[in-house]
């Protein structure tokens, strides 16, 4: 066995992928068959007195050879589907749409393997060795976010991971009431107002000092049904993703419950106006029962200041006021790893361009991270509760979110079981499924995201390192389309870009140059969208594939004003189209960081996209 | 492409696992090897003028190889870890614990296969091939119901796809109040008790009648927030897995809302009782929001009537009085293949018998179902909605849970997108999660799924031949139990099986001959389990596995207590010890269904069992 840790900046990213032209092929194939082996032997040397139930005879009968015959024809229909109607995400540098690229080998290596045992996490005696891969890495998770006594776990992505978070914030909030009900001497001399707006620490230290009125604390909590309406409003970015309606309308606080914070121009949650609106609720006695700060929103990458949401939650509690802050890193989650060192440290901001280049986690040495987005990151350790999805920026395949608590005795708050069910010094619940929202599981899950974390450890010296790939590639492609232009017969066609990414999320438009008519624009962009992508016939011989999204005004207020305004459209335009169309590249491939490597691209991107442009104004070569 | 059927009868199951020895491990190693190849032919050969990124040279530099060295001591230590603890299901005869076997050799090849192009069928431009194959397999789940108009899909695990139909059932109920308020000519001349007691069928039409005011409606229904605690309550059986606690918890309507329905001595909901609290709550004017049957309860297998919970409901119609039904079918629930012919229709009771010799679908030609169970079945085409999870009795691995509706309208009352957004003629929604509670999910479950569907159809040509298989196994093991008794040192130690299966679970317990006391029965049953588990050390070397469960009188009340009386004990020792500890075993082994087989690993058992005994007596041979 062997534990040594790697060299500084030794971490080659190219032996971790299969590759955009299969050239690790032979790599995996090798490995895989190895692991497969190794299951095989296992099986047959399970109890190798049993002689094997499937006879060699039976092997050569017709029925055997029928249903065999029957199960290729079943694959070869498969095999054929997939490759007719894939997205080829492994393209070094054709892709540039959704947070998708190729996974890590490692991962998808242990989830085929693990499979072969299929082990269920949602008991520990049902899958022992994927249960204590997934407690580790939940306490990875933890290590990440900086959290001292927090715990996490996988969950089957990020909307449930999101909704996991509401339901924590809703059973907390609601407890002191249930205090006051069942044991009302913790919370003696409490106003109503002064229980709604308790922290979280203080309602977790209370909890715990009640001792055996836990179990009928918990009854009397929102989980009975009740104070569902009192516990206050849910504050959300005003670019909710629709994950955040869908979770208040399950977990029962409503629809009604929940208020969109207007975002800036740079798509970032507008503190200014969170502090207003926070305030104006207080005056009329309206608690809040949480904030969600976005870190990588879906359709911008935009990255919400954390420290500034808990900062003004610092100042309000000198005024009695206190929120839940949950915070949506489903997307950005990983890229905290790019601020710690190899002891979990977060790095000083004065030493990060210094650690960035011992570790070569970018290839220009004049890449760096802006001081808000550092600023954003190291506050998440304030947060109560965060989601991350390994199947976003982890680079592991569906389906595999995750959820982290700052304080590990939250989970006696959705538990249904009293501790006595975790395993005696092993601290791994016997039953999971009794501490989450899910119940079945699979272990593969966990084993592929805990390979993936030993392979590549969260910090710098691991994830940094193929993040800051992830994020180099997005400033090439970035000044690559700033830069770029076209003509079309006798149309100049100019592109646009949405803001200096806060992460790896590019969004841009095209725009023909003098109209300013802002409905054709979007025509444009939704065109130039159906023509990359399968919107247009057969994606696999498309040479250059994007997504979209639309800027509404019932979404997005007037936030991409400024951008509109500087495209050259007035106000009263930009009202009569009610929205701006703008086409959107999640930069996750891990190729595209080498210079040289994006310029053998940027021509190929350009030549596709003119064709493109001439076929959507029918324009003949 | 080969689509013929298979002649009758003639599907070998033998050619569709890996085998407890690992007998079929070439032919899976020798079909996964082609399936990865036909990959990476795909990436080599998208834009095959692209040149690799990945270089000849890079390949043997020093980082490159250090890298592949340590990704290769990782999976060292996972194989370490897998092997060391694991549970051996894949054993013929030696595994009869929790409802897990070997799975379908297809749905593995195909999920390893579909995982490396990575699809997520949250948005059908994600995954066009994957999300295709999940719609299929919601239609193919609907037919398996015998709903003519119904839709399902694919959910993570049973406790989502239960909190998803609580959902369901939550926000239908509360309609007609939303109606009320928005368009009150809708319901007009309706009292509040009739617009809650309104039959879902009668719910959808008013909706769809509603046109453009459909998104305010459903603004004004649960998912405000509002009408939670009046929708009424919600039963479920005694023997409630908790997942339903906490189904009640997340969705809101609180655990004060749910109500527990006694069960009979068989463990099946007693209806009697489920008329009695219907009609109690109803003299209150309680309304009922819905009635959960299970087929297939975790601890016992048992199946409730779920035609006579459809009856009562018709009865109860007539006096103004309506609830919605969901079958909970996680576990029994692919077990309705068993009724199919190869054009779905269910076959009559009389034919049954003759049918299943047709198809082989028993070896013993006695073998039969009965008439309580088929009832069961059958009614579950009159229910709302169905839990049904493939990685139970689908032999599919984690995590693949399901979920059906019985019409397919139900779902634009939980989405959040208008019905525009399904693509034009494909009837496939462009974005699946803005119609079910997860978000991003991976298209190789659906791949995974499709396969076993496409080689075992939902039929007795397909999977009611595998699930005969397993239920003839429990049969064999049931017959075997009854006959079985120990004699270790001067004890004789009994076995006592709790009922004649419903389904393909064997609950039994051992008892010391004479010896009355229960709370040592409960402790000598405990001690088998521990022996029998990975809780007395290396479960590799174990050589019988079981699982086992508490009837505590808490959960089950008196059910037990014609049970416990049989074995002696009187009502005040049952009094006395609340519980009665069994052994519990899912016989979900395929290969357990031949008496030869199975007679060659009776003996094997027996003399485990005896060892086990005499190690927890102490006595040395």
């Amino acid at each position: 066995m062997n534990n040594e840790k790697m060299s500084k900046g030794e971490m080659n990213l190219n032996a971790l992928f299969i590759g955009d032209k299969a050239e690790n092929g032979q790599l995996y194939k090798d490995l895989l068959i190895d692991l497969v082996d190794e299951h095989l032997g296992w099986r047959q040397n399970y109890m190798p007195q049993d002689m094997p139930v499937i006879s060699s005879q039976e092997k050569t009968s017709e029925s055997y050879k029928n249903t065999v015959n029957h199960m290729k024809d079943v694959l070869n229909e498969i095999s054929s589907r997939m490759r007719t109607h894939s997205v080829p995400w492994h393209t070094a540098g054709r892709y540039w749409g959704h947070m998708n690229s190729e996974t890590l080998m490692p991962s998808l290596l242990a989830y085929n393997f693990a499979m072969l045992w299929n082990g269920n996490n949602v008991a520990y005696e049902s899958s022992p060795a994927t249960s204590q891969m997934e407690e580790e890495v939940g306490h990875e998770f933890a290590h990440l976010m900086s959290y001292k006594n927090g715990w996490g776990h996988i969950v089957a992505d990020g909307s449930l991971a999101n909704l996991e978070g509401l339901w924590y914030a809703r059973n907390i909030k609601s407890l002191p009431f249930a205090m006051k009900e069942v044991k009302p001497e913790l919370v003696a001399g409490k106003s109503d107002w002064e229980l709604l707006n308790m922290p979280t620490k203080e309602i977790m230290d209370l909890l715990e000092s009640a001792e055996d009125d836990i179990d009928e604390i918990k009854a009397h909590s929102a989980r009975s049904g009740k104070h569902l309406q009192e516990i206050g409003k849910w504050l959300v970015p005003q670019t909710k993703h629709y994950s955040w309606l869908k979770a208040a309308d399950i977990i029962g606080i409503g629809l009604d419950q929940v208020i969109p914070v207007p975002v800036d121009h740079n798509y970032r949650m507008d503190i200014n106006e969170l502090e207003k609106i926070v305030r104006g609720l207080a005056a009329e006695k309206t608690p809040i029962l949480g904030v969600v700060g976005v870190v990588g929103s879906t359709e911008e990458g935009a990255i919400d200041s954390i420290d500034k949401i808990i900062a003004l939650r610092d100042v309000l509690m000198k005024d009695g006021i206190y929120y839940y802050v949950h915070v949506d890193a489903a997307y950005g989650g990983y890229g905290r790893s790019i601020f710690l060192d190899e002891d979990n440290n977060f790095i000083p901001y004065e030493k990060l361009q210094e650690v960035h280049n011992e570790y070569g986690v970018f290839t220009e040495q004049k890449e760096h991270i802006s001081r808000d987005v550092y600023n954003a990151y190291k506050a998440i350790e304030l947060a109560e509760s965060v989601t991350i999805d390994p199947h976003k920026m982890g680079y592991i395949p569906y389906s595999a979110g995750g959820i982290v608590i700052q304080d590990i005795r939250m989970r006696d708050v959705i538990s249904y079981f009293a501790t006595y069910v975790f395993e005696k010094g092993a601290d791994i619940p016997a039953l999971l499924g009794a501490y989450i929202l899910e119940g079945s599981k699979a272990g593969a899950t966990a084993a592929s995201v805990w390979a993936a974390h030993h392979v590549l450890p969260l910090n710098v010296a691991g994830y940094g390192k193929l993040i800051g790939a992830s994020i180099e590639g997005s400033h090439n492609f970035y000044h690559f389309l700033n830069d770029l232009s076209f003509k079309v017969g006798d149309k100049e066609i100019e592109v646009h870009t949405l803001t200096n990414p806060d992460f790896n999320m590019v969004d841009y438009v095209f725009k023909e140059k003098g109209n300013d008519d802002l409905v054709a624009m979007n025509k444009l962009n939704h065109d130039v969208y159906d023509y990359a992508s399968y919107v247009k016939g057969n994606i696999y011989n498309n040479e250059f594939i994007t997504s979209h999204t639309d800027f509404a005004i019932p979404d997005y207020g007037n936030s991409p004003l400024q951008f509109v305004n500087n495209l050259g459209f007035s106000d009263a335009e930009w009202e009569r189209a009610g929205k701006v169309t703008v086409l959107r590249a999640a930069v996750m491939t891990p190729y595209m960081n080498k210079k040289e490597e994006f310029d053998v691209y940027a021509p190929k991107i350009k030549a596709a996209l003119q064709e493109k442009l001439e076929q959507i104004y029918n324009v003949s070569k």
